[in-house]
């Protein structure tokens, strides 16, 4: 098994166990959390949690709490992202979005509760984590997840429906609304551990470079597939940016730019892993993967 | 001034500090969740969160950030909880309510993005709080919040509608739908202080029944005045629970008895305070007003 697989097959024994068991009073509500966490997803987030740690020789018992956390938020903001007052979406992941699959209600409470839980299992006693770090991996995550970071970047997209954005306000965008959580996986390693922060203090520099140009890389891909790929493939609807007056890269440099592009970022995020040796080849492999993915 | 007075002002100026700025990106955002928490609300859980300090001798320094966190979370979910797609609330506070104000967009985003602040400030590092006993505070608000806690009641509430509830029944729903977060005041308050837990172990368990009974006796009172008050005192809709067909302690017990009921929480409140003397007076007159307020 390859180690990106070994990692998608972990963090979901992970999930699994944090996700709260079906109960009679609020089955309906533990079935909603499991249904948009569960089963679906490439687990971009805890990959890069997981691949940090390995560049840095951190043990992945260290790292399982901190990957969960990051794909329950990812989980909750798809889940209020698809609400019919939001980008009103049918189809994610190849199936029904939560509101339709249970209703809405259901869904904007699945959607909190899986916020709330992500907070939850990381204010826990962490094994190998000291107190004083748990926080900073905390803070890493609310500041990454919250009025000044993804939710920043789901306002800004919500407002530039129909308008014409340049290439740098649609990176701001980006950076809030995708490159925030990624940038925040890659961080939360490196707090993995009990040494102090100064140590690390190069490579978590190094790390923050490589994650904010992934970070960037991933949404370029997006666009671009959002144009050349299919509904099957993508498991969400083909040309729903476009469709929905989006502006994306394609639409703002041109096809051809938009690849250029994404090459670049993709040779700046290996540049940035210069100073690693093979502990860091996840990363690059996963760096690849981004640039390359087809859905 | 009254303590309680002193305690709501100060909260104010606590909130006003915490929340973003109008910044013109995300302006909206910024304004929906400024409009939901600030220049409304009796500040229950903050005052909560004063008291049970001074009960046990804390600096009201030291209580700030958690007693702000906790009406943010308590705020968030208002926003939520009056969407369309929930209980379709159009005012609340005597104003319109977010989704009403802004937009529906709006509203779940500023829920999400409030719920987000209350973990980020309690996640910064906290002048005299350990860093253990922060994240004895962080956990204690997120198990209070989520799925088996404040989410879990507002789902058993949706499942309700129109439903014949036991007593028991409804005092499991109330006791996760607003009890919880009542409780989560009173015990953060314990935790603000670099000392060992041991120490409170008794006080901690005497606050612990008092916040138990308050927080029964809270919605006791609030079934009662949604029959007995009127829409302008109430600040929201008279009759909305009646008329949505909600399951009540007046609808269940009958009137005299659900009045009956809150007298006797009232004294176990205040038989849970003996052990403490005037240190606790704060907590008594919560009591004295959560019982008899008129809205």
């Amino acid at each position: 098994m390859k180690p990106q697989e070994t990692y998608q097959h972990r963090i979901e024994t992970v999930l699994d166990a944090i996700l709260p068991n079906a109960e009679t009073s609020t089955q309906k509500l533990h079935e909603a959390m499991r249904y948009s966490v569960l089963g679906g997803g490439k687990r971009v987030r805890p990959l890069l949690v997981y691949a940090a740690g390995e560049a840095l020789g951190i043990d992945a018992d260290f790292l399982d709490k901190p990957a969960a956390a990051i794909e329950l938020i990812h989980a909750y903001s798809l889940i209020h992202d698809d609400l019919p007052c939001m980008d009103d979406d049918d189809l994610r992941r190849g199936k029904p979005t939560s509101h339709i699959a249970f209703d809405e209600a259901t869904a904007v409470l699945a959607g909190d509760a899986l916020q709330t839980l992500a907070f939850e299992i990381l204010s826990q006693p962490l094994h190998g984590i000291s107190a004083k770090n748990q926080l900073k991996i905390l803070h890493t995550l609310t500041t990454a997840s919250g009025a000044s970071g993804m939710v920043k970047g789901q306002m800004i997209d919500l407002g530039a429906i129909g308008q014409a954005l340049t290439e740098s306000q649609l990176e701001t965008m980006h950076n809030h609304k995708t490159g925030a959580l990624i940038k925040a996986s890659v961080l939360m390693a490196t707090y993995c551990n009990n040494t102090d922060d100064d140590v690390l203090l190069s490579q978590r520099e190094n790390l923050a470079e490589y994650a904010d140009a992934i970070g960037l890389a991933f949404q370029v891909r997006d666009d671009i597939l959002d144009i050349q790929s299919d509904t099957e493939t993508l498991g969400k609807q083909q040309g729903a940016d476009s469709a929905a007056d989006k502006p994306t890269y394609p639409s703002i440099l041109g096809m051809d730019s938009a690849k250029e592009k994404l090459y670049q970022l993709h040779q700046k995020a290996l540049n940035s892993l210069e100073s690693f040796g093979k502990e860091a080849d996840l990363l690059r492999e996963i760096a690849g993967f981004i640039v390359k993915r087809i859905a």
